[in-house]
């Protein structure tokens, strides 16, 4: 495959998976050297597995990295160009299920020492904290609105154009920072391929005693994202972000 | 509302507080996802909180990003110029107070999972780790006073304009180092606006098993921040920092 | 012995295992100020290692600053110059090998402190959480690749030259998302000098009450990185990333 | 007093004890909010104080912001010129021993609050883990070798000139990564001013129930940091750093 928009769209959200949900297994599987080593880990992980994918999602083609369908939705949204989502979407799903795939790989001993179903599912999904759909939905909403209107912040035609390499640090310090202080409720999907793809890769992939896939809740980081998108993406609109 | 400096300052203490009571609720209520994850969660929450609440403020029309009435005054007596603080300040108390709302919302499931009353409390205000006013007003003096000669090192004339996007993550870094250094006595308010602002939301918000708001104390994180903020004020312009 | 990218190499490579190996030796070792201070500990103080051993081995005379064989591989298979082989895994050895006997030195008084050979073989050599060679030679394949691409990501073309001082940060931001999201299973040697040069200390220093230096395992941690670093140096020339 | 370097110097080294020693404070008395907070909050605490130092040193007249008698006299080997030792060095230590009776101040209800005296001498010296003065001055002249070649690699001529506002964060993360990898046996004073500054102030400020300041160590972090000075600064002029 030739370097494009799709391709680095698919290989960055695959890295931000294998980093994003690896930093999960290596936290919640057990006989682990992070085992329990708790949320700076996790939260610190995950930003920058957003760090690197977006670098390497521009080597490999990407112009605008998004890896994320609520940063696409919003983006269009804001600009009413809605183009690239038909090609985006796809390669954001194929490259988050790829990514588990290769975190069930890379974790290969640890799916039969970690004995309980749900630790499991939690390496690949999101859930709540405290299951309440509304509650729920209203989280992943303020988190995602919070992922948009600061990346419109970073990038901000009021600041001038960023040093050269600063952008991608930046944005993962902005999931850092969404993690740490929002994603005690939800986990902070934040974006709905972050979880979908993932969850068909548990569903299919061969993990032993692996339990349900827990598909009643997976609308919710659908949901609150794709709402927090299109609001996000109003605000750019209405205020020329 | 169009973009401008009140809007600014508003949306983006709004987003200081957002993020940075949400990382303290996070760590303190009850069957959240980051329960007593301890001082490097809450200090990191707090950094990245500043961080992106610049980048925000700017973008919605603030010039300055003080998202602190103490960084007003300080500037306004280090310039002799007063003009800002009649619209700056109230922005800066609307946002906490609107950021606090989001907290509230953002937790809504963990409220009645927390018994106490008091660290309901502690989303919202700052409390002192000893109760004694004369020494927590000290407390609260020096750290706003390292915020102020802070931000005035980080953009001082010697050094030259930092690279473009680097300013809003050193003011997280300062506030950072505030945090894991002098935090530990009065919980770092350094900042009459986010002190103040959720205190007021604490009281409206019908929080299930809320306790006091602790009025009592509510004159401690803003005496300190605003002495703290006259005396970094003067140093500022006796050296021309 | 002059400046020169043999110098650089290798006076690099040995601040990597001074500094990297030494933060395991504070975690790992009885007796310290950093002890059971955690996966976080230990990917941050891996991190700046590789950070402070780029800065350092540029200094010193090194163009490049791999400070790891599997780079030197996939760079060479990427560019099919395979005339730095000869000169910079030697000194990635040497260097690796002189960083580990100062970790000894450094860390001389709690040597006898620590009763477990295990733990003592810990500081110098990665071992797998659970030993399953195959699985664990997929760990250090992907998590050598992930390096390759990431390297490869942060300075690629379509970015533009990125900030002077900023690449050695980005790549020890690289190595602690890799060391947080897929140490959890080997250990991220990921270098190959990192693991033998140390193995071969272990093996030779009079450390009081050491074990075997598990030499059962030295060919993992080695053919691992190297294939890794072969799919990554061919995946950046098929690209030309 | 007028800007100066003299004033920098001081300003700088009593910001970084403020927040250095802050830290320390924060994580071992009783009863503040970062109680027990472990190795990551002191080393990232001690990192930034760092780069707040460099930052409010530079503002108040400081052209090298030292902070640091080792690196003074390092740089002046280096140069051969040691003209700046006669007043550099005491502005380090004034600024140091200020810094110190400011944490006093800050903790103010805390000290009575800890009990061992001990616990109260770490807050403003430092010690070793295992009293081996041997040992402990090879410890603390590996630590400081590192700082100063770090130091040397961050400003090294073969980079070129890296980003402004950079560098003091950079020469905060070599104190970073210094602190998790080798602060685990004396606690990384590589600074004779950050250790005696403070250990003075134990000596004369009225702490409730405070033991000995333990003076037969005091030579070690003063004997090794020079040393580590020497040799480093010797390095430096030999390669042309």
């Amino acid at each position: 495959m030739q370097l494009s928009p799709f391709l680095g769209e698919l290989v960055g959200t695959l890295v931000l998976i294998l980093l994003g949900d690896g930093v999960v297994a290596n936290v919640i599987l057990k006989q682990t050297k992070g085992e329990a080593a708790g949320w700076i880990v996790i939260t610190t992980g995950w930003a920058f597995a957003v760090t690197m994918g977006v670098f390497i999602a521009k080597a490999f083609g990407s112009i605008d990295a998004h890896l994320n369908p609520a940063v696409t939705i919003a983006f269009a949204v804001a600009t009413s160009d809605y183009s690239n989502l038909a090609s985006y979407i796809p390669a954001q799903l194929i490259g988050a299920f790829l990514g588990a795939v290769l975190v069930w790989l890379h974790y290969l001993p640890h799916w039969a020492a970690t004995p309980d179903p749900g630790t499991k599912l939690g390496v690949f999904a999101t859930g709540p904290a405290i299951r309440q759909p509304a509650g729920n939905v209203i989280s992943e909403f303020i988190g995602t609105l919070a992922l948009i209107i600061g990346i419109a912040g970073i990038s901000a035609k009021a600041l001038g154009t960023i040093a050269i390499g600063l952008g991608p640090y930046l944005v993962g310090v902005l999931v850092w920072s969404i993690g740490l202080s929002l994603g005690g409720t939800t986990g902070y999907a934040i974006n709905p391929a972050r979880d979908l793809g993932p969850r068909i890769a548990h569903a299919l992939l061969p993990i032993p005693g692996k339990g349900s896939s827990d598909w009643s809740y997976a609308w919710v980081p659908i949901a609150g994202p794709v709402i927090g998108a299109v609001v996000g993406g109003l605000l750019i609109k209405w205020y020329a972000l």
